[in-house]
């Protein structure tokens, strides 16, 4: 499935998904052809027509490509990467990935499944010819800027959840597992494996002058750059805060084991001099006492002031 | 809400909250425009008056961008951070984020709260104009400056926290909870994330030649940088001395609850002999000496020798 | 044991194990020596008729090499390793070092074990005269391609077996030992040891004009370095979670322990009150009411009420 | 409180502390002022006579500079770093802040508190006025590296209380508290807190053509850079260690209170069979033999032979 | 003492320990002086006829310098380390310091202890005077190069201890106490300590043009610089094991006490109901059936079941 995005020197944005559309447009034309990949015979036009090398195309038969940026004569190659969080445990970020070939008039971005990002600047566009007529380039910046926008609300997701973490930890609440830490843990690892590519891809689109990227639009993918500069740091220190999160989160778990076993041994400590007690009056020594009166009512109150200063030293202590 | 801080070539500062200053300003007049953001509306007045670039008149909007230097055409366009501690558990230091524009002979700094290192600068600034007249890049230079010193404060107070985790753990002072060392952490996370890039901004400014600041100024600046770069090793510093700190803290805790359970163990382990002693002539074996008086003196004696024979044991082995 | 791939200005691919063969090409003619070391007779026949450096003749015979590439006048010598799972413990990765030798119209391939991936791209040339002819290079690129292509499977086994890891800690299944995380430890310290200077031998590749590597080609050698830099990053992110899983691993075995502990100090605790019931009506005081039979049956009901509540209790707080 | 040593082309060198000689020597003198700063008012002559800039004069006011290489048109600015033990907990290193002014034929040195490695220098000078003809670089080297060189005692002790730490881990001695190592830690956090600006000063130091440094002279920083890189070296390391020891300390403190406890238990259980043989000669059935006086021995033999068993078997199982 | 080895344009080699050998060679003679430092006597004699540099002479009168190149004008200063195991437990690695002057046709080479390896390079040139006629840098990278070849056997030794230590954990053997873990520790450390300077000197042995190494030469130093390469690579991978393998040994520690106190508990458990029944019928109720035989039997009974299924219980549920 694919649509196309022309715009004239002047007049509106046209929207087509006709097969001739597919190819370098004529001399005053700004194309853009968004390709949702199901098959790869649509890639064979994309070859033919533009001409675009075998690697490339050979890269967009496979979406698992780091995110990179790579020079060819007439074009540059671009991968980036969006998000999607996912319930999977083990891959709780499905990359969303999205290739650009951005030529001197056309850019042809080609992508498995839909990106909503993407789908908003297509929209945005179609009101709008005169951004593209700034440059197919800038339409290159308006979709990787929405794309990198769209990390941040994952951002505070994950934060909320390593605050659950420390919370629980606190005993605030309870609503972490700990394969809840495992999951968070995953995908910081993910976003980090992602992000440091897509930095240094970022960081050659903000220098001046590299392929098809204006100046004026260099300006605006530094701005880019520093949000996935951002978005970078901020993993980092994300990662620190779990990572000692994690440690208090097991030692917590075990420190509540160990507290009520304190507790129980407290009880048997209370108990101890009454069986010692009780033990030696049970004792058949003729010798003993055992008809006093007096000697009974000792063993009784006994029994009771001996637990009694009991609790009482423990609380003072706050061994409790 | 807006104030201009103007300089002629002779004469005292004036100070005016005039619209019309709002713009460059004529020749061998210095200008310092600092703007305390409301709403977007003063913001279009720069843009058309100073023809700032859309891209920084967006960045002034959106108060949350990472620490930098970027260079326009015709002036400097500077992020920088500083700070102020809150009662927050999730962020505990509130950035004050501040946008100075930078030209030829005029300044303009754009916050959204009162940043009092700004309001100190101001205030000496209108008695001595001569340092204006040594050029707006100086003026920036002791904002900034006022800015990085009152981090130190800061620092002082976390050095102390620190501290006080350790005495607790040490068992000298019992004032740190473990919700106060997340806190710590997490105070340690956002100072590094905003130093790293403040640090390369004042490396920049602080290299000769760049955009509007002066050769003599870039001496100052490198002041600054200095600064910036000893909190940046005293972050890394302490966050190493605080996860030691928050490893012995946990064991500390857990520490003390088996220090109880072992207190209580041996306890049990005195009673023990005293519960078999007791139990073994509660026995009703006819053949045992129950009218022996000797017996019963020993089996008195007993109970008070072995568990004080146990007692000075463990105490000699130090095992209280 | 040697074979010879020879491609021809025209026709199809010929194979030889012909002794003649070993030898620098004639004009026009593309040749592919492969050998499988057996001793160091065949070398020295290199050394003789290529006039190979004696220090690569020699790193021939001691296949303990880094990844390197060595650029010597005539021709470009290159370690590449792959890898094979093995059952060792202390070496659960064996490594398959290959060396290439490659000049203007010659590749030269020494191992001592056969290569799965070498293989299957010296039976596609067999078939494919055409790809020879693109140059020896591109004959290296299909090998070192096929032997970083290979390493894929291998991460998917291990990053299953990570997550078998954290599966364990949390309960769901228990497949792994200690000994297999050791194992997975040691597999991921020797894939890094590895990866890390074939990272930076496919960086000098796909850098165009070194030595006898063709423009065209250094573009595919790019397309290898960004899959050995693939695999790296996820070799960093795996040693992440593997050192979190093994924290957790070792909390979770320790864990078990006192959880047990746990149950039988709550089951002690249940018994302690009926030893002071019992143990109080077994004392011979001639005063305690022993015919009672209300006695009898309050310390009955007793018997049952007691460890009932405690029963109850724990299990309100949750103890169990 | 200052002092000047002056070097003319020919004679012995003299000291005095006239006020006339805080100056720029004159044509074929070389002149050391040594300045033990307790006021500011002799940063004002130095200010005005050297006409030093404003900056290093307001950081000779404040001594807590980052080591730091300066160059001014007419000067090198330099602040190295020495250090001294103190007892403080919280700062156990006192830092020795030294500031010079090395310019073409004078040295100008700023130091709060007496620093004994230039104490030594000094006297040193005072009789080989050769030393001080060879220029004030190779003076300024001669105090650099005195400082250096003092703290390699410094790392003997450290070295010799990790030792220590590691010993009492491994019960050999008992020299080391938790307070101590919280100490060391803070110890090598400052140590490298300065070492690593100061490695950047002597590494830009030891280039050739660095300002006032002769090439001859450049040549003897290489070599305190280099004592500068080991001591650096020797910190990652000890850090290193000691983290392991802390480790390694708090598991050895809890695994005490563990073998305490485990022994205790031990104890009990060796109790346990007998607290069950007496109970149950203790009950009152008529039935049981109580007046067997073979039963009777094998109740006193059970009372010897289950215990000395139990004993035996944790023994031979190692459990004591 | 010192040994000279000297090669003419013709003949054999010739050894000898005249005084008069020490010096520059006439032209056309290569010169190889070993000195066996005993005293700092020789070292004037170096110092007098080589006009060697003051700094170099003093840097081989203390022997504990960090491995590193300098270029003087007339000869290149190189130290280099060796190891050898000592039973130490502070400093386990014993560094063999080997310091050398490598001229234009002679090499010094100063020492304290005797080197295995340079013995066995100097046996050797005195058969194969061809070798020296190489050049006195072949000469210097055999030395060197015998050195770092006998790091070898040390990383396998260290490679089988970590390996002891897993094995311990996983209960395989019992050869390791801590105290030879924490020796490995600083095996790693010493080593790490020493071969990053020594990496960085070989790395600029291997650029072609320095000072009076050959181009030739500089292929093998290369290779040397590959080798120490490797062993860093190891050192670092080997630190990571033994990282996991001390905290896992540390936990088995604990564990091992835990499972013990386990297992007692277990073992109180078992009798906790059997104190009940005897508890029980040790009652003094008149009430009670202490004449009926079915009770007693039922009581006996309850002794052998109770137990017997709690035991069942506990193995079912892997307690034990």
């Amino acid at each position: 499935m694919f649509r196309v995005l022309e715009v004239g020197p002047t007049g509106p944005a046209t929207v087509s998904d006709s097969d001739d559309l597919v190819g370098p447009p004529p001399e005053g034309v700004f194309r853009w052809i968004d390709l949702q990949k199901q098959d790869d015979a649509l890639l064979g036009l994309l070859a033919e027509r533009f001409q675009f090398h075998p690697l490339t195309i050979e890269d967009c038969s496979h979406f698992d490509q780091r995110p990179k940026l790579e020079e060819y004569g007439e074009y540059l190659f671009l991968v980036t990467h969006g998000f999607r969080l996912t319930t999977s445990a083990s891959e709780p970020l499905e990359v969303l990935e999205l290739h650009s070939f951005l030529g001197e008039r056309y850019l042809v971005t080609v992508h498995v499944e839909p990106i909503p990002a993407l789908e908003a600047v297509w929209k945005r566009l179609q009101g709008e010819a005169a951004l593209v007529r700034r440059g197919v380039d800038f339409v290159s910046y308006l979709v990787t800027d929405a794309i990198v926008d769209s990390f941040f609300p994952l951002l505070d997701d994950i934060a909320g959840q390593v605050e659950d973490v420390e919370d629980q930890v606190l005993g605030r609440s309870r609503k972490i597992e700990l394969a809840d830490i495992f999951r968070l843990k995953r995908l910081l690892v993910q976003l980090r494996k992602v992000l440091s590519p897509q930095r240094d891809v970022f960081g050659l689109l903000a220098k001046r002058g590299e392929g098809w990227i204006d100046q004026r639009t260099a300006l605006y993918f530094r701005d880019v750059y520093d949000h996935v500069l951002r978005i970078h740091e901020w993993v980092e220190g994300t990662r620190d805060l779990l990572g000692n999160a994690l440690d208090a989160y097991l030692w917590s778990a075990s420190q509540r084991t160990n507290e009520i076993m304190k507790r129980l041994t407290l009880l048997s400590a209370i108990f101890l001099p009454l069986t010692f007690i009780t033990g030696f009056w049970g004792q058949n020594f003729t010798g003993l006492p055992f008809d006093s009166n007096g000697m009974m009512v000792a063993m009784l109150v006994s029994c009771a002031i001996v637990p009694a200063s009991m609790v009482y030293f423990f609380m003072r202590s706050k061994w409790f």
